[in-house]
């Protein structure tokens, strides 16, 4: 007999796209994404203030990192930018690059950027009702482009993983900026293979 | 480099739940579920009629069944009864047991349920941002206790598979039915470990 886990639910503030039940929440102000936007003037300007740009609701933290296992869980992006950058998730690559996740859009409209190690961007809208494959092997963040909250439920192999450090240390090849009041895609000077 | 594949995004339809761009639509009639209703006379009563009861919109059919990737699609459940029972889906274990399922609520009122092998019964209740897990090993099967359509997303291990036999040999040991113009869970007599 198979080591059985209880089911649950959990119910999705759709307001907000909070979980308010969550067991664990993450919050992340602009110290956690410290040298991640572009503009470094704009980011040490906001230093002191330290907003809150995200938040991750996570429903399951308890379920096993084994193959197989899901978890899932919200994030809800608040509207703002640094500089003229629209605030963003950190983003990452699955340590286990072979795992693939789905998003789902809760609240607000968003954009989520995706990567290969090799270069190589697509971009996606996310708006309520709108389901993402993050295929295996893409690195992926998320980007508030709206003025209010952006949030979205995510589903992912519970030995996904996460690994940071190449996205921390070189970026996407894209920023995704305001520019007259419009949102643009732009190539990122910093960025290279 | 790995074989990447393509991401991409689907619109959920907010107001009845289909998936108006997926590549494959099941339809699911009651000829289709014979013999798994309890009232056998009255399920035989309307096999003539045929009913529709559930659609599967499969957003992400050609995802390839290997560890690490997962499917997407949306189910949904039309308002109705066999008898005194409410319309059901099949209802299956997964062929690899180990993978779980996640299930998130977006359109009417369902149920749930889930049972062991053993015969544990869990029933969870399925409205709109409610997310549910299904974990490991768990048969589930979701029922429409609604009066209108019924729906809700489903992320799925592309390499779970289905088992349909136990159930469409033994059901589960609950039945959800209408008594007295109430939703009522009740043993199901034909049940047998």
């Amino acid at each position: 007999m198979p080591e059985y886990i209880t089911p649950f639910t959990r119910q999705v503030d759709l307001q907000n796209g909070t979980i308010p039940t969550a067991p664990l929440v993450h919050k992340r102000y602009l110290s956690d994404l410290k040298g991640l936007f572009h503009d470094a003037a704009a980011e040490a300007a906001m230093m002191a203030a330290n907003p809150l740009l995200y938040e991750v609701h996570e429903a399951s933290p308890d379920i096993p990192m084994d193959d197989g296992q899901l978890r899932y869980s919200t994030t809800v992006i608040f509207p703002g930018k640094v500089g003229d950058e629209y605030f963003f998730t950190k983003g990452h690559y699955h340590a286990n690059g072979s795992r693939a996740e789905i998003y789902y859009g809760l609240v607000g409209e968003g954009l989520l950027i995706m990567q290969t190690r090799e270069g190589e961007v697509n971009i996606q809208r996310m708006t309520p009702g709108v389901a993402a494959l993050v295929p295996p092997y893409w690195g992926h963040r998320t980007i508030n482009i709206g003025t209010g909250n952006f949030a979205f439920l995510a589903v992912y192999p519970a030995d996904a993983g996460y690994d940071y450090g190449a996205i921390a240390e070189k970026g996407f090849a894209s920023l995704v900026v305001e520019r007259a009041g419009k949102m643009e895609v732009i190539p990122n000077p910093l960025w290279q293979r």
